[in-house]
């Protein structure tokens, strides 16, 4: 064993971490929502079920995007304290609704869009990888991986297609019907881009665990009673995944203007896509 | 060597990666700056320089954080592609500073406050988990980590601290001067608290190299032109931070209305930031 392994993970770590991974799946998914809405958004449930059906993965978190309209105080820096919700919907909205809300704001009023996140325990680094993979080359470019100190590691599947729109300040309105509904129509938008992102990170999951299904014949299907904790444990984790991350999309990059190589964003990127291929 | 080890990363992988760490890194700060300003922003010099002063990081892009006016193309899913500047800045600006844009749209235009992003390469996933639990505590909660089939680990150092308001439509404006110029100082709001983040940033990350120096005192310190490529891989990679990362922050969840158990995503970053203490 090399030293580097040793300090990565550690040799007793990654046993109870191999060990741990069901029971905390076992846990989770046994315990009670205790989100305000208490299930599973309706446009996620197939894919909330898809992965807690895999054995490599499970949910913890989980949003489908949402248009939400919060009153705060101004200047807050903690933009979730004492803030109150005016409204929010998981769907498209009117501009009445909006306006209907705004109309209650006793403070500064913001309209955001809030895009798609889902936080999802991974079995193995490989396979939060993959998920990652998965998730960027759905759209769902500030993904990122999350690795505990207790064995867990946690993918984040996070979408740039925000909307951040103060409206109110004090609680007088700042603009008028037209732009309220300008706005509306926008924030739709985004909210119908969001569904078919999921959709296309469905399908990416499917794909993958299709890949992997033709790869491994004898192996049983997702959501298979039989148990598959070790059906990727051969040596060949690196190979598994053949041709479904070969479309890649080209990062349009935050740092485009400042420090750094052009070429080293979508390259990193790059390698991230090509991580199966 | 467990075979999950062999899954993770593969022994060859991981030796070749350390190797790699060292020539990517004399790469990377030997190429040219092929970003469109093609220096580091003045108010992250110095974050860069201690990164790039290490040996267990270094950085590959970076942006301080910026006010920027865009004119694009009514529902591009893309967002920057085909889009126009009309203004950019790294420092606080004025009304003045984007009426004056604003003139200028033809299209859609879009006033955003983007936030300090920076890509750190890391030599081990101890090292990057580190540069995750900092970033987090420091507040910039959308960090996560990439790790690329070439084994490049990558800590994507990115803040929530956002701005999106459309303010035009096929060139004719949407608002009044008033409301530009409470969205100038809204903006000027976040710059200043965008600044105050990199500063924390800055000196946790300071602190963490600071108790790693304390616990290994003949170790030195960062910027010595010593070599100092193993002076952590003595088994004790997971003990060296102390009690640097004990105070912590919640997170004030974008997930809190829907699927999830309200603690496990505070637990999440409970496990993060508490991976070293």
């Amino acid at each position: 064993m090399t030293e580097v392994k040793t300090n990565q993970l550690g040799e007793n770590k990654v046993t109870a971490m191999e060990k741990n991974f069901s029971q905390w799946k076992a846990q989770c998914l046994n315990k009670m929502d205790l989100s305000k809405k208490g299930i599973v958004d309706r446009h996620i449930e197939h894919v909330v079920s898809l992965l807690n059906d895999t054995d490599e993965f499970f949910t913890t978190s989980s949003c489908s995007g949402r248009i939400i309209l919060i009153d705060r105080t101004p200047q807050s820096d903690v933009q979730k304290k004492n803030c109150i919700w005016l409204f929010v919907s998981h769907k498209k909205c009117t501009s009445d609704d909006l306006m209907t809300g705004l109309a209650k704001s006793s403070r500064d009023a913001v309209l955001k869009f809030e895009p798609f996140v889902l936080h999802v325990q991974c079995r193995r680094l490989e396979d939060a990888q993959l998920m990652h993979a998965v998730a960027v080359n759905s759209g769902f470019r500030n993904s990122g991986l999350t690795v505990s100190k207790t064995g867990k590691i946690i993918t984040a599947v996070r979408g740039t297609h925000s909307l951040e729109v103060p409206l109110s300040h004090n609680g007088k309105l700042l603009a008028g019907f037209e732009y309220i509904s300008f706005l509306t129509d926008i924030a739709n938008q985004k909210m119908e881009e969001n569904l078919k992102r999921i959709q296309r990170f469905y399908q990416n999951i499917e794909s993958a665990l299709m890949a992997q299904k033709l790869q491994f014949p004898d192996l049983p299907s997702p959501g298979d009673p039989q148990h598959l904790p070790n059906r990727l444990s051969n040596g060949k984790g690196a190979e598994r995944e053949t041709s479904v991350y070969k479309r890649r999309r080209k990062r349009e990059h935050q740092t485009d203007c400042c420090h750094g190589d052009e070429s080293s964003s979508v390259q990193e990127l790059g390698d991230c896509l090509d991580l199966f291929t």
